[in-house]
């Protein structure tokens, strides 16, 4: 099984109170890279920032990471804009960061990464691959792509309290900007990204594109950014079939809504649960509190957790939030090194 | 375990008889690229080429590429001068191709090369690394750095005839146009590389310099040129263990001088021997016969098998052969699916 990352940048996170993907603004343009390092090498090792909040909840890199620990998969980045440099090995599309959502071009350069990726995609050797993404801003980018393409989806947040009339605002000002109403892209998607887009979706969406031509598996790997993605390669005629996988963080925000959209544009949905809620660690409680939620693919990854070794994933994301300076604080330390019994049911649901 | 693999070019590899690592040289600039695709992916994907001799022999890349999925291994490509594309995610030093040992400057950037490096491995959190390299051209520039460094040792070839004495005028007249005589550089291991080695050699004695700053062991994954690698740490003043893994093909060839130089050099010397003379598969006939015998940090990875374990590497070597397009014509398929009781005596030894 190999994961491919997308990871990039767009100058949307930029705007007030739409990412929690970064303690600060300046600092939350390297999160895709430490993602990057933390599922390559185990922990941020050129990137300047530690990506974990002020409460003490880290980027899902880390839950993806240790299912990578617990589990084993091949993994491969990919460069889809990132704003800065990376010590992690990336597959280089020639893609730049994206620009505000409200500009008139948010991405420029949609259809060349689009077509690069489609081509790397179709090259993969691969039985099955589960698609993921690090890009700050990315949910509101979503909602862009969503609402250019007149799918009247909603979108998840990063953030406990979702910010998502702003987001909408943001939106519709791009889309104003762009010269576009809702629904104009309903069959060019390129043009929806190339709007009110980022470069990730251009680098997913390709990659998929490639991947399906050779009958391949594709799992998209991540929640309403994913959904955003499968919108797009429906609108862009593509039937294959699609598989989103995210976490009960996400289904439990989205309520209906996400089965609905998933339904409707044919995907298969699996939600997993990683059962953070039976452990006393700050880092799973501020998850349970809904923050995060998802990214980086960790929806997709723990879907790929046997049954029964969900235990093995929680006792690596504690190991992997020590190596980010998270140690935890669990007031249950007496009682042993394990406490898979005392932990509830856990596990992917389909729907 | 990691696996670090430098992968870059040398107008060096074009001189008329020097190079096996290619068909024909127009073809050989995209090896690297291949291999690095072989590693990561089991198949060259973007590559335009098979790394597969006219013989049958195939690239190192492909018996690294069967350890890895028969043992298992983290991988890391560093790009230290590609002069291709290559569908391998990569570590990108901004290393340029390195010129012809007989220009003036073979690497202008050797230093840059060296620091960049020297950062990317001090940052690994690794407990252990082998650092590999693959360059067309590569025993050549390591006679050069060797040369340069005073260093009086022989180097191997991929050709089962070694062109040595023309390796030693192309030596000779690099070091005359840079102005320099042997054993000029002995304290300068940079400006040795400067004048008469390559990008790689640059990238992989900085990645093992700074690995050996944190006091993580490293292993040198390679025949002579992994001999020149510990030659520059050591002309360098650094005075950490060392070791240099190679094949038995290399160690072969090479007699009591590999022994001699490593002891020289203070590095542990570890030889493995895969087995390949048990089976009737033209691809292990050829590397029998002295073709190709070591690059792609082969010999390091086969020093990674566990006893036992070898039988296992042959018939996954066989398996990525097919997938290079090589049948293997083994005349002895009545006898079943496995050959391992004909097996010979295999494993590492030190020395």
């Amino acid at each position: 099984m190999r994961v491919v990352l997308a990871a990039g940048a767009t100058e949307t996170a930029l705007i007030d109170g739409i990412s929690a993907a970064g303690a600060a603004p300046e600092l939350m343009a390297h999160t895709p890279a430490a993602d990057a390092e933390i599922l390559a090498y185990g922990e941020p090792t050129a990137a300047p920032v530690v990506p974990v909040s002020p409460t003490g909840c880290p980027t899902p890199a880390a839950v993806t990471r240790a299912v990578r620990e617990a589990v084993g998969f091949d993994l491969s980045v990919v460069d889809a804009g990132l704003a800065k440099p990376t010590a992690a090995p990336t597959v280089d599309l020639e893609a730049e960061p994206g620009a505000d959502v409200r500009d008139p071009v948010a991405v420029p350069g949609a259809e060349r990464i689009f077509e690069r990726a489609r081509e790397y995609g179709r090259d993969l050797p691969d039985d099955e691959l589960l698609l993921g993404e690090t890009i700050p801003g990315g949910t509101t980018t979503a909602l862009g792509a969503l609402t250019a393409l007149g799918e009247s989806v909603g979108v998840s947040s990063s953030l406990p309290e979702n910010p998502l009339e702003r987001k909408r605002r943001v939106v519709e000002r791009g889309l104003a900007e762009s010269g576009l109403e809702a629904g104009d892209c309903e069959d060019a998607p390129l043009r929806a990204i190339r709007a009110v887009g980022d470069p990730v979706q251009a680098a997913v969406a390709g990659i998929a594109a490639g991947v399906l031509e050779g009958g391949t598996r594709v799992v998209l790997a991540g929640g309403t950014q994913m959904v955003a993605v499968a919108a797009l390669l429906r609108h862009a005629g593509i039937d294959s079939p699609l598989e989103v996988a995210t976490t009960s963080f996400v289904a439990d925000e989205q309520g209906e809504a996400l089965p609905e959209a998933c339904s409707r544009l044919e995907c298969e949905l699996t939600v997993t649960d990683p059962g953070f809620e039976g452990r006393d660690h700050v880092s799973m409680a501020r998850y349970c509190a809904g923050e995060a939620k998802e990214g980086v693919a960790m929806g997709g990854a723990l879907s790929l957790v046997p049954d029964g070794g969900m235990g093995a994933v929680r006792d690596r994301f504690e190991g992997v939030c020590r190596r980010l300076g998270v140690d935890g604080e669990r007031d249950d330390r007496a009682g042993g090194p394990s406490d898979r019994a005392a932990d509830p049911p856990e596990g992917s649901r389909g729907s």
